[in-house]
Protein backbone atom coordinates (compact mmCIF):
# COMPACT_ATOMS: atom_id res chain seq x y z
CA UNK A 1 0.00 0.00 0.00
CA UNK A 2 1.33 3.35 -0.96
CA UNK A 3 1.78 5.91 1.37
CA UNK A 4 -0.34 8.16 -1.65
CA UNK A 5 -3.47 7.66 -3.83
CA UNK A 6 -4.17 8.88 -6.93
CA UNK A 7 -7.64 9.67 -7.78
CA UNK A 8 -9.19 10.37 -11.44
CA UNK A 9 -12.17 13.22 -11.73
CA UNK A 10 -15.05 11.48 -12.89
CA UNK A 11 -17.17 14.51 -14.21
CA UNK A 12 -17.82 18.09 -12.75
CA UNK A 13 -20.49 19.18 -10.88
CA UNK A 14 -22.41 22.84 -12.10
CA UNK A 15 -24.25 25.18 -9.85
CA UNK A 16 -25.45 28.92 -9.19
CA UNK A 17 -22.39 29.20 -6.81
CA UNK A 18 -19.18 30.61 -8.09
CA UNK A 19 -17.30 31.52 -4.40
CA UNK A 20 -17.85 30.51 -1.63
CA UNK A 21 -19.73 33.71 -0.35
CA UNK A 22 -23.13 33.18 -0.06
CA UNK A 23 -22.69 29.49 -1.13
CA UNK A 24 -24.98 27.22 1.15
CA UNK A 25 -22.85 25.17 3.69
CA UNK A 26 -24.69 21.97 3.21
CA UNK A 27 -27.83 20.38 1.36
CA UNK A 28 -30.03 20.77 3.90
CA UNK A 29 -29.68 24.60 4.06
CA UNK A 30 -29.59 24.97 0.21
CA UNK A 31 -33.13 25.97 -0.08
CA UNK A 32 -33.90 23.17 -3.05
CA UNK A 33 -30.72 25.36 -5.17
CA UNK A 34 -30.33 23.25 -8.48
CA UNK A 35 -27.56 21.88 -10.47
CA UNK A 36 -26.56 19.51 -12.15
CA UNK A 37 -22.98 16.73 -12.40
CA UNK A 38 -21.42 16.40 -15.83
CA UNK A 39 -20.42 12.76 -15.61
CA UNK A 40 -17.28 12.26 -18.49
CA UNK A 41 -18.88 9.75 -21.19
CA UNK A 42 -15.98 7.35 -19.81
CA UNK A 43 -18.03 7.02 -16.72
CA UNK A 44 -22.07 6.79 -18.27
CA UNK A 45 -22.24 2.93 -18.06
CA UNK A 46 -21.69 3.17 -14.55
CA UNK A 47 -24.37 5.73 -14.05
CA UNK A 48 -27.11 2.58 -15.15
CA UNK A 49 -30.02 2.59 -12.97
CA UNK A 50 -28.91 5.34 -10.79
CA UNK A 51 -32.12 7.13 -11.78
CA UNK A 52 -34.15 4.73 -9.70
CA UNK A 53 -33.16 6.51 -6.36
CA UNK A 54 -34.46 9.70 -4.95
CA UNK A 55 -31.23 10.89 -3.94
CA UNK A 56 -27.46 10.61 -4.09
CA UNK A 57 -24.04 10.63 -2.29
CA UNK A 58 -21.53 13.50 -4.40
CA UNK A 59 -17.97 13.13 -3.48
CA UNK A 60 -16.17 15.85 -4.89
CA UNK A 61 -13.14 16.88 -4.43
CA UNK A 62 -13.21 20.72 -2.77
CA UNK A 63 -10.63 22.23 -4.83
CA UNK A 64 -10.86 26.00 -3.75
CA UNK A 65 -10.18 25.11 -0.46
CA UNK A 66 -6.85 27.03 1.54
CA UNK A 67 -4.37 24.89 2.74
CA UNK A 68 -5.28 22.19 5.40
CA UNK A 69 -6.15 23.20 9.00
CA UNK A 70 -6.14 20.83 11.98
CA UNK A 71 -8.22 23.34 13.94
CA UNK A 72 -11.14 25.89 11.97
CA UNK A 73 -13.46 27.61 13.13
CA UNK A 74 -16.63 26.52 11.19
CA UNK A 75 -19.70 28.30 10.01
CA UNK A 76 -22.45 27.19 12.78
CA UNK A 77 -19.81 28.28 15.88
CA UNK A 78 -17.13 30.59 17.29
CA UNK A 79 -14.89 28.28 18.95
CA UNK A 80 -12.60 26.27 16.90
CA UNK A 81 -13.33 22.42 16.91
CA UNK A 82 -10.62 20.25 15.94
CA UNK A 83 -11.27 19.86 11.58
CA UNK A 84 -12.80 16.61 11.75
CA UNK A 85 -15.25 17.09 14.41
CA UNK A 86 -16.45 19.97 11.57
CA UNK A 87 -17.17 19.48 7.83
CA UNK A 88 -14.68 22.35 6.80
CA UNK A 89 -13.18 21.87 3.20
CA UNK A 90 -10.08 23.09 4.77
CA UNK A 91 -9.15 19.38 5.53
CA UNK A 92 -5.96 16.55 5.24
CA UNK A 93 -7.72 15.63 2.05
CA UNK A 94 -10.08 17.63 1.04
CA UNK A 95 -13.06 15.38 -0.19
CA UNK A 96 -16.55 16.72 0.18
CA UNK A 97 -19.80 14.69 0.86
CA UNK A 98 -23.05 15.72 0.09
CA UNK A 99 -26.81 14.12 -0.04
CA UNK A 100 -28.73 15.73 -3.07
CA UNK A 101 -31.75 14.86 -4.35
CA UNK A 102 -31.49 13.34 -8.17
CA UNK A 103 -34.13 15.13 -9.90
CA UNK A 104 -33.44 12.57 -13.28
CA UNK A 105 -31.12 11.65 -15.29
CA UNK A 106 -30.32 12.18 -18.92
CA UNK A 107 -27.46 10.21 -20.66
CA UNK A 108 -24.51 11.25 -18.46
CA UNK A 109 -25.94 14.62 -16.85
CA UNK A 110 -27.38 14.36 -13.29
CA UNK A 111 -30.15 17.04 -12.71
CA UNK A 112 -30.16 17.39 -9.25
CA UNK A 113 -31.74 19.92 -6.35
CA UNK A 114 -30.40 21.00 -2.83
CA UNK A 115 -26.91 21.50 -3.81
CA UNK A 116 -24.05 23.00 -1.90
CA UNK A 117 -21.50 22.68 -4.03
CA UNK A 118 -19.79 25.44 -6.12
CA UNK A 119 -19.77 25.26 -9.86
CA UNK A 120 -17.39 23.26 -11.53
CA UNK A 121 -16.04 20.97 -8.85
CA UNK A 122 -14.42 17.96 -9.46
CA UNK A 123 -16.43 14.91 -8.92
CA UNK A 124 -14.79 11.84 -7.87
CA UNK A 125 -17.83 9.38 -6.76
CA UNK A 126 -21.48 8.63 -6.72
CA UNK A 127 -23.40 6.15 -4.60
CA UNK A 128 -26.85 5.52 -4.18
CA UNK A 129 -28.72 7.60 -0.80
CA UNK A 130 -30.24 4.43 0.75
CA UNK A 131 -31.81 5.21 3.97
CA UNK A 132 -31.52 1.61 5.50
CA UNK A 133 -28.02 2.32 5.34
CA UNK A 134 -27.44 5.81 5.84
CA UNK A 135 -30.15 7.22 8.29
CA UNK A 136 -28.93 6.39 11.92
CA UNK A 137 -30.24 7.96 15.32
CA UNK A 138 -27.45 9.99 16.78
CA UNK A 139 -28.88 11.67 19.84
CA UNK A 140 -25.27 13.47 20.06
CA UNK A 141 -23.65 16.14 17.59
CA UNK A 142 -20.93 17.33 19.87
CA UNK A 143 -20.53 20.73 20.04
CA UNK A 144 -23.49 21.18 17.13
CA UNK A 145 -25.62 20.49 19.71
CA UNK A 146 -25.46 23.80 20.50
CA UNK A 147 -24.51 25.31 17.48
CA UNK A 148 -25.19 29.07 15.63
CA UNK A 149 -28.20 29.53 13.74
CA UNK A 150 -28.01 31.90 11.98
CA UNK A 151 -25.33 31.39 9.95
CA UNK A 152 -26.05 28.86 6.70
CA UNK A 153 -24.35 30.33 3.91
CA UNK A 154 -20.50 30.10 3.59
CA UNK A 155 -17.96 33.40 3.67
CA UNK A 156 -14.70 33.57 2.72
CA UNK A 157 -12.66 32.12 5.74
CA UNK A 158 -12.03 28.52 4.04
CA UNK A 159 -10.93 29.76 0.70
CA UNK A 160 -8.20 29.79 -0.79
CA UNK A 161 -5.34 33.39 -0.41
CA UNK A 162 -5.88 35.45 -3.70
CA UNK B 1 -7.05 21.70 -11.80
CA UNK B 2 -5.11 18.62 -12.46
CA UNK B 3 -6.60 15.43 -13.79
CA UNK B 4 -5.36 13.57 -11.08
CA UNK B 5 -5.58 14.36 -7.20
CA UNK B 6 -3.34 12.87 -4.66
CA UNK B 7 -4.36 11.83 -1.26
CA UNK B 8 -2.36 11.07 2.03
CA UNK B 9 -3.76 8.28 4.48
CA UNK B 10 -4.85 9.61 7.74
CA UNK B 11 -4.66 6.64 9.37
CA UNK B 12 -5.27 2.73 9.17
CA UNK B 13 -9.15 1.52 10.36
CA UNK B 14 -8.68 -2.00 12.53
CA UNK B 15 -11.54 -4.57 12.70
CA UNK B 16 -12.01 -8.42 12.91
CA UNK B 17 -12.25 -8.79 8.93
CA UNK B 18 -9.10 -10.20 7.31
CA UNK B 19 -11.12 -10.47 4.12
CA UNK B 20 -13.81 -10.17 2.16
CA UNK B 21 -15.86 -13.34 2.32
CA UNK B 22 -17.88 -12.73 5.43
CA UNK B 23 -17.10 -8.96 5.99
CA UNK B 24 -20.72 -7.30 6.49
CA UNK B 25 -21.88 -4.96 3.07
CA UNK B 26 -22.92 -2.25 5.39
CA UNK B 27 -22.49 -0.71 8.70
CA UNK B 28 -26.46 -1.35 9.58
CA UNK B 29 -25.63 -5.23 8.88
CA UNK B 30 -22.72 -5.43 11.19
CA UNK B 31 -24.30 -6.57 13.76
CA UNK B 32 -22.67 -3.99 16.28
CA UNK B 33 -18.86 -5.55 15.19
CA UNK B 34 -16.35 -3.82 16.76
CA UNK B 35 -12.88 -2.05 15.63
CA UNK B 36 -10.81 0.71 15.54
CA UNK B 37 -9.31 3.74 13.97
CA UNK B 38 -5.77 4.32 14.49
CA UNK B 39 -5.23 8.29 13.56
CA UNK B 40 -1.32 9.30 12.92
CA UNK B 41 -0.38 11.52 15.36
CA UNK B 42 0.38 14.35 13.32
CA UNK B 43 -3.23 14.42 12.63
CA UNK B 44 -4.30 14.14 16.27
CA UNK B 45 -5.31 17.93 16.53
CA UNK B 46 -7.65 17.48 13.94
CA UNK B 47 -10.00 15.46 16.37
CA UNK B 48 -10.23 17.94 19.46
CA UNK B 49 -14.23 17.75 20.25
CA UNK B 50 -14.96 14.43 17.84
CA UNK B 51 -15.54 12.48 21.14
CA UNK B 52 -18.70 14.66 21.60
CA UNK B 53 -20.61 12.87 18.31
CA UNK B 54 -22.06 9.74 18.59
CA UNK B 55 -21.29 8.56 15.14
CA UNK B 56 -19.15 9.57 12.54
CA UNK B 57 -18.51 8.87 8.99
CA UNK B 58 -15.35 7.08 7.84
CA UNK B 59 -14.28 8.18 4.04
CA UNK B 60 -11.54 5.19 3.43
CA UNK B 61 -10.20 3.35 0.20
CA UNK B 62 -11.26 -0.44 -0.58
CA UNK B 63 -6.99 -1.48 -0.87
CA UNK B 64 -7.87 -4.70 -1.78
CA UNK B 65 -10.77 -4.67 -4.17
CA UNK B 66 -9.97 -5.63 -7.59
CA UNK B 67 -10.33 -3.41 -11.17
CA UNK B 68 -12.43 -0.99 -11.53
CA UNK B 69 -15.96 -1.91 -13.41
CA UNK B 70 -18.70 0.06 -14.57
CA UNK B 71 -20.97 -2.78 -14.41
CA UNK B 72 -21.51 -5.02 -11.21
CA UNK B 73 -23.23 -7.43 -9.39
CA UNK B 74 -24.32 -6.39 -5.99
CA UNK B 75 -24.50 -8.41 -3.19
CA UNK B 76 -28.13 -7.47 -2.53
CA UNK B 77 -29.37 -8.33 -6.42
CA UNK B 78 -28.54 -10.91 -9.27
CA UNK B 79 -28.79 -8.29 -11.65
CA UNK B 80 -25.73 -5.79 -13.02
CA UNK B 81 -26.38 -2.29 -12.12
CA UNK B 82 -23.84 0.65 -12.93
CA UNK B 83 -21.47 0.74 -10.30
CA UNK B 84 -22.40 3.99 -9.15
CA UNK B 85 -25.58 2.86 -8.76
CA UNK B 86 -24.35 0.17 -6.02
CA UNK B 87 -21.96 0.78 -2.85
CA UNK B 88 -19.66 -2.06 -4.39
CA UNK B 89 -15.99 -1.52 -4.24
CA UNK B 90 -14.67 -1.45 -7.80
CA UNK B 91 -15.58 1.89 -8.69
CA UNK B 92 -13.22 4.23 -10.89
CA UNK B 93 -12.21 5.68 -7.53
CA UNK B 94 -12.09 3.14 -4.72
CA UNK B 95 -13.53 5.71 -1.43
CA UNK B 96 -15.48 3.67 0.67
CA UNK B 97 -18.36 5.64 3.27
CA UNK B 98 -19.63 3.97 6.14
CA UNK B 99 -21.60 5.66 9.30
CA UNK B 100 -19.83 4.36 12.62
CA UNK B 101 -20.71 4.64 15.97
CA UNK B 102 -18.03 6.35 17.73
CA UNK B 103 -18.00 4.68 21.41
CA UNK B 104 -14.80 6.72 22.68
CA UNK B 105 -12.02 8.40 21.63
CA UNK B 106 -8.07 8.28 23.63
CA UNK B 107 -5.87 10.42 21.70
CA UNK B 108 -5.53 9.23 18.07
CA UNK B 109 -7.27 6.37 18.46
CA UNK B 110 -11.37 6.31 17.55
CA UNK B 111 -13.13 3.47 19.39
CA UNK B 112 -16.14 1.91 17.42
CA UNK B 113 -18.91 -0.44 16.17
CA UNK B 114 -21.12 -0.97 13.65
CA UNK B 115 -17.91 -1.85 11.56
CA UNK B 116 -17.83 -2.97 8.03
CA UNK B 117 -14.56 -2.15 7.04
CA UNK B 118 -11.83 -4.84 6.30
CA UNK B 119 -8.18 -4.78 8.60
CA UNK B 120 -5.94 -2.45 7.55
CA UNK B 121 -8.00 -0.42 5.46
CA UNK B 122 -6.76 2.59 4.78
CA UNK B 123 -8.24 6.36 6.24
CA UNK B 124 -8.79 9.46 4.43
CA UNK B 125 -11.25 11.41 6.57
CA UNK B 126 -13.68 11.90 9.21
CA UNK B 127 -16.37 13.30 9.37
CA UNK B 128 -19.02 14.12 12.24
CA UNK B 129 -22.31 12.49 11.41
CA UNK B 130 -25.04 14.76 11.79
CA UNK B 131 -28.77 13.69 10.90
CA UNK B 132 -29.68 17.66 10.21
CA UNK B 133 -27.32 17.06 7.37
CA UNK B 134 -27.64 13.35 6.85
CA UNK B 135 -30.71 12.18 6.97
CA UNK B 136 -33.40 12.59 4.46
CA UNK B 137 -36.16 11.02 3.24
CA UNK B 138 -35.51 8.96 0.08
CA UNK B 139 -38.74 6.95 -0.89
CA UNK B 140 -37.45 5.69 -4.06
CA UNK B 141 -34.33 3.49 -3.59
CA UNK B 142 -34.38 2.09 -7.07
CA UNK B 143 -33.44 -1.84 -7.30
CA UNK B 144 -33.02 -2.19 -3.86
CA UNK B 145 -36.42 -1.58 -3.43
CA UNK B 146 -36.58 -5.11 -3.58
CA UNK B 147 -33.38 -6.32 -2.53
CA UNK B 148 -32.25 -9.92 -1.85
CA UNK B 149 -32.80 -10.45 2.23
CA UNK B 150 -30.66 -13.00 2.68
CA UNK B 151 -26.77 -11.84 2.16
CA UNK B 152 -25.60 -9.25 4.18
CA UNK B 153 -22.26 -10.53 4.16
CA UNK B 154 -19.86 -10.31 1.04
CA UNK B 155 -17.91 -13.11 -0.60
CA UNK B 156 -14.67 -12.32 -2.98
CA UNK B 157 -16.56 -10.98 -6.15
CA UNK B 158 -15.48 -7.69 -5.84
CA UNK B 159 -11.37 -8.98 -4.43
CA UNK B 160 -8.06 -8.47 -5.96
CA UNK B 161 -7.34 -11.69 -7.93
CA UNK B 162 -4.82 -14.47 -6.01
Amino acid sequence: MKDKISLRLIGLVHSPFTEQPGTPIQPSLAGGAEGWAEVYPEYEAGLKDLEGFERVWLIYWFDRAGPAKLEVTPYLDRETHGVFSTRAPTRPNKIGLSSVKLLRREGCRLFLAGVDILDNTPLLDIKPYVPDFDVFEAGRTGWLDKRLPEQVRADSRFAQEK
